[in-house]
């Protein structure tokens, strides 16, 4: 705690607050204007003044003092990049942390917006960077979409089990929809001819037994599968748009982002004059099915990531106990630019200082 | 006139509005939920009651009623799909009311949104369909993305002279590029290696002397092409985004829509965290753009075009006189659910009304 507030009146006596705030990494807002106003308003321009102003600094409690907040919390929520990993790297103590987690007798969760991977390809994930951590343990968007699927009707015994999936996404919704039994055309393999000509627009004939299209992360995504997935939405009564998030973008190292799966959502969402249901962070969905499906108990239940749009989100769609690392997106600046009513129950810089460990 | 004032009092009879309205094509709407909350609302629930209720019907004018109000007009933009063609059908007699509007000395311009062809292929589609009309007289969103790049500084003699353009866009674009002699990469015939992992993204070197991204219609748009536009305009000083148009999505026969440049547009916005400029009908900058270069005179200048969100709104932006065909996508009980405050100034059965043809 001491470190922060020695480093929030540091950036208030060199003035640099403005400058800083304006640095704020866009990837989780719509627009970077948006950015720019915030950076402009009242809030960014003025330094703080922790002993006097009136907008108290943020405290970054440290391992003497996080982890006695988790004290009467019995379920960790816990994000995965930003918070365990950082792309291929492991956040320091983070393997020690969730044996200590553990120890202390929390069920742990290990929830992502991520779809790229299935709940198994996520486990072999875990155990090469030394992380213990068992499949069931595991709610990756990916898992999210064939669970959403199979609470609205879709897969074998349901009330839609003559529906197919339209996938616009990769193999790891691939796995998961076969591990949930729900029929799909589409994914990594998806071939379509070129739409570059109202005929062949006008031609194409559509699977008419789909009744949702589901867009994840996909590296093939072309404007002939929006074609596809517009027409499924427009025309085939019944058929529903699921999101399996609407991340933005993501850091991937060297100051790089990589377009996540929001702008390809939106790309058909806008196409097909529809709105998707997300099933991830950020949506309305992901958390009362958690409550439902690990009967959770929401006032001992604390979700731990590195995203305001998501992660804290969800913690504060739910009455959940909410703890943001320093180790992702979301910077110190940035959440002093919030008004405290707004900012996450706890600060800390990494995950390990939760468990009491440097 | 007096058909519509029937037409509208059977439905208020027969209480089938609320359907009627509920049925309203959702093309132009950013989410169909827009449009089922316009039919739930207490407007549209209300049958109209044109003779003593508070809602005034909507007048359609006809042959006879319909010439006088262009008296005082100097100059006619009109759009073209909905109100010359629908599709490759032309529109009874529209090329006979062009002769007329010439014969009464009105300057016409013939402005679109669609990008996909450039002013030189325009005025060969036009002469296809038997309508007289000089490649100056066109203004294609094709045409407007280079002019407005020319009006930033790119091409010969521009202040960014040493700036290219990254083009996701097809051939209409391409050949404005080249007459406007703005030096380009992408286009029809880019490619580029698939972006399936995070390595590729993280290797992927850009053009460094890319000072704009342009977004047109693009049956080649592809993730590949998102992740190059998002890395330049994240990454490249004062690099900009510019779309063509935001249009969703366009009717092309047999009650099928095709996907517009608008989500194209909203995918790239959302993986680089910025927003475009939207060069077309919808946008701020065609407006002052055509008032300049054609030395418009609003208080005698009409739009005549099909649709809300792009051409009356550029003729309410304008106060411009606004002229809505029936021949497009907006239908009458769409114009009837708006305040009178908002609806065009005339309404015509088709283009040719207002030169007094049937």
């Amino acid at each position: 705690m001491r470190s922060v507030m020695l480093h929030a009146r540091r950036f208030g006596m060199q003035g640099h607050w403005r400058i800083l705030a304006a640095k704020q990494p866009a990837c989780c807002l719509r627009h970077r204007a948006t950015v720019v106003a915030a950076a402009e308003s009242g809030t960014a321009q003025a330094p703080p003044k922790p002993a006097t102003g009136s907008i108290a600094a943020v405290q970054v409690l440290d391992e003497h003092t996080a982890p006695e907040k988790l004290q009467s919390i019995s379920t960790l929520i816990l994000d995965c990049d930003g918070v365990l990993w950082r792309g291929s790297e492991i956040i320091r103590n983070a393997p020690e942390a969730l044996r200590v987690f553990r120890r202390d007798g929390k069920r742990l969760l290990f929830v992502t917006n991520n779809s790229s991977k299935s709940r198994v390809e996520y486990a072999a994930k875990f155990r090469s960077l030394g992380l213990e951590v068992s499949p069931d343990e595991i709610v990756s968007s990916s898992y999210c979409a064939a669970a959403y699927l199979k609470s609205v009707g879709f897969g074998a015994n349901g009330s839609r089990t003559d529906k197919k999936v339209l996938l616009l996404g990769w193999t790891g919704v691939e796995q998961e929809l076969r591990a949930a039994d729900i029929p799909f055309i589409g994914g990594r393999e998806f071939q379509l001819p070129a739409m570059d000509s109202m005929d062949a627009m006008k031609e194409l004939q559509v699977d008419p037994d789909i009744g949702a299209v589901v867009v994840g992360w996909d590296p093939n995504f072309s404007y002939s599968r929006i074609v596809y997935a517009s027409i499924c939405l427009r025309e085939l009564p019944g058929c529903v748009l699921v999101a399996t998030n609407t991340d933005c973008a993501d850091h991937i190292g060297g100051g790089r982002m990589m377009p996540g799966t929001g702008g390809l959502v939106r790309a058909v969402e806008v196409a097909a004059g529809t709105t998707a249901v997300n099933v991830a962070k950020g949506g309305e969905w992901l958390l009362p099915y958690l409550c439902r499906t690990y009967n959770l108990d929401p006032s001992r239940t604390a979700i731990i990531g590195d995203r305001m749009d998501t992660d804290i989100l969800l913690g504060r769609q739910g009455g959940l106990f909410t703890c943001l690392p320093l180790t992702g997106v979301t910077t110190l600046e940035r959440l002093q630019s919030l008004p405290p009513s707004e900012r996450p129950n706890v600060v800390v810089g990494s995950v390990a200082k939760l468990a009491g460990l440097p």
